[in-house]
């Protein structure tokens, strides 16, 4: 194999599937990054056998072949480089030679057939969308994943595609969030789990303007321009989530967001390290946020205007659930429906774009009563 | 205790003193901050009992008094307020309350009576220079400080002040710089090593244009307008470094600094991931710079352009050693001074101010012959 490639091309190139190469490998070849002329590219290809990136690269291909390069060393040499032009050669027992007009660099490469393969999603179902539509659906919902191993259906976010519509899911029992893009649709109903971290991979990897999502039963496969990924799906039953969403909310409160969220911030640093708990005391038109850590005998109480007419009510939140979801709200004002101070409170933006619907929910703490 | 201050004024004054406040200080008083009303400014102490910093702060004071204040939760608060005015409200029990226009706070402090006495250096030795002079001498020296407990003396920078000239010197064993200051001196002779975290946090702490540095046996204390640090001394024999120092180098070498830096960086990728060692080969107007890592069967060479017109030489070094000199060499071009490839290779940068002079060490390792 002989090829000739620009340093920072390849940088580029490297970086796109970088993020798949895990970093402990248990096998050896999982440090490699599979290089493989492909019609007049090289097709990079990293895995760590849950997810796999592919990205397609320009570059003067002298003679065709394909090698697996250990990716650390490869990736901080050239790193280290402008950009000028690095000329590969690999022999027939995968030893890599390449060179600048700075130098001449040896490595040993793997033999490509013992690179794992990549999942073939040809007989999946496409749903043909945009990188816009897809990275908002990803940051809507990413934040709210589960990081708990004992419960693996949640540690991913559960698209539910439909003729209706299309829903995002995720939560971690405290807190979820659900957004609806009533205007992506497909004929059919598919439903799916997809990791964290393959999403996270995808946010990075969407650069050109389409985005093609295909899924099997097993896999999903996100494309985009010259870069796609390819993920094993979350195998689990995504919990009824509807269920928890209270219905009958007749309280109602609308206030600032920044406001809300700087409040909570300052308050919570008073609150017991241990259960973050702060309490938010509703009267008309005047919201009251306190904490208390009885540890440290200390105690924090801001007061802000908002719009409030039922009847006065405290709940009590844990503060970093609650201003994640707070952070995570568009618009200057948010609104909250509560019904009793045993149920989820409901979060809303106060303004949404006509087909897209967005519902977060922070579960409620029990109150310590004290004098 | 009452007064009211400017939150980002406060805030300003906590960040200054807050790195003297130990991360898990096994005295719980080490985590507060002393409050003192002095003179009609507010005076902040910090101390891990090694280091502490003492900062003046402009207050209106309604009533004069002292207390301790838990360091942690009062920076975070008001790190979190826009710049606001507060009100402290200190009882005799140590409460204290803090108001804003968003609301009230409430924390407990302590007996400033507990809070460590520190040390006082009135009889000491003062040198009086500038910031930018304290500044260079640090930075110049600090990067080579060991940190290997089992010689402390090597664990911090050696300051040798005299009637002739100021030396300034640091080693690791791998490493030395020494700095030399010739127009900045004292009647007497002195010597003392100072530890590198009050370096560290002197670097921080200076703000004025003026400094003074004032000595005893057992502390050194650097002053700069607003703030004071204090800091115990090394009380340990520096080692005779100027034993270490060959005399008699009859190879020079000149070249430019970023090019053999970023040599040295790609080259040292393929070195060894445990010895890090590269290979310095001098030709005539010419450096060839190599590694290898056997275990990984890989390479690299690069070949710079550079002046030298000496019998040809080999020397290796361990790459980070190497790059770190480099890295701090000013000016575009270094000198390198050799004798044989066992004895320390000496770096020195181009240019210098005519007050100053500059000295650098690497030491080289073996070089283990293979065909």
């Amino acid at each position: 194999m002989r090829f000739n490639v620009s340093s920072s091309e390849l940088v580029k190139a490297l970086s796109a599937v970088s993020g798949a190469v895990p970093n402990k490998a248990t096998l050896p070849i999982l440090e490699t990054i599979l290089f493989k002329s492909e019609d007049g590219k090289i097709r990079l290809t990293a895995t760590d056998l849950e997810i796999s990136i592919i990205e397609y690269m320009d570059a003067d291909i002298e003679e065709d072949g394909a090698v697996a390069i250990p990716a650390r060393r490869l990736i901080e040499t050239l790193r280290q480089l402008p950009d000028i032009p690095v000329a590969f050669e690999v022999d027939d027992k995968f030893n890599i030679k390449f060179r600048t007009d700075k130098g001449t660099y040896k490595l040993v490469g793997d033999d490509p057939d013992e690179f794992p393969e990549v999942p073939n999603l040809d007989e999946g179902t496409t749903l043909s969308t945009t990188k816009d539509i897809m990275l908002k659906a990803i940051d809507k919902t990413l934040f709210a994943v589960s990081n708990d191993d004992l419960r693996p259906a949640m540690m991913g976010v559960y698209f539910d595609i439909g003729p209706e519509e299309s829903k995002f899911v995720a939560t971690d029992g405290h807190r979820l969030v659900k957004y609806i893009k009533s205007d992506l649709t497909l004929d059919e109903e598919i439903s799916f789990i997809v990791p964290e971290k393959a999403l996270n991979l995808v946010q990075k990897a969407l650069h050109s303007e389409e985005c093609d999502m295909t899924v099997t039963d097993d896999h999903a496969r996100f494309k985009s321009g010259n870069t796609i990924v390819i993920t094993r799906l979350i195998n689990e039953q995504y919990p009824n989530y509807e269920s928890v969403i209270p219905r009958d909310n007749d309280k109602n409160l609308v206030i600032n967001k920044e406001q809300m969220l700087a409040t909570v911030k300052r308050v919570a640093i008073f609150s017991s390290s241990t259960t973050r708990q702060i309490r938010l005391q509703m009267h008309p038109d005047k919201l009251t946020i306190r904490a208390e850590d009885i540890d440290m005998s200390s105690e924090a109480k801001e007061t802000i205007a908002c719009e409030y007419g039922d009847e006065e009510m405290e709940i009590g939140f844990n503060a970093k659930y609650l201003a994640d979801v707070l952070g995570n709200v568009d618009g200057d004002e948010v609104f909250f429906e509560f019904s009793t101070p045993n149920r989820a409170g409901i979060v809303k933006p106060s303004e949404e774009e006509e087909d897209e619907q967005m519902l977060m929910l922070v579960m409620p703490v029990m109150l310590n009563t004290y004098a």
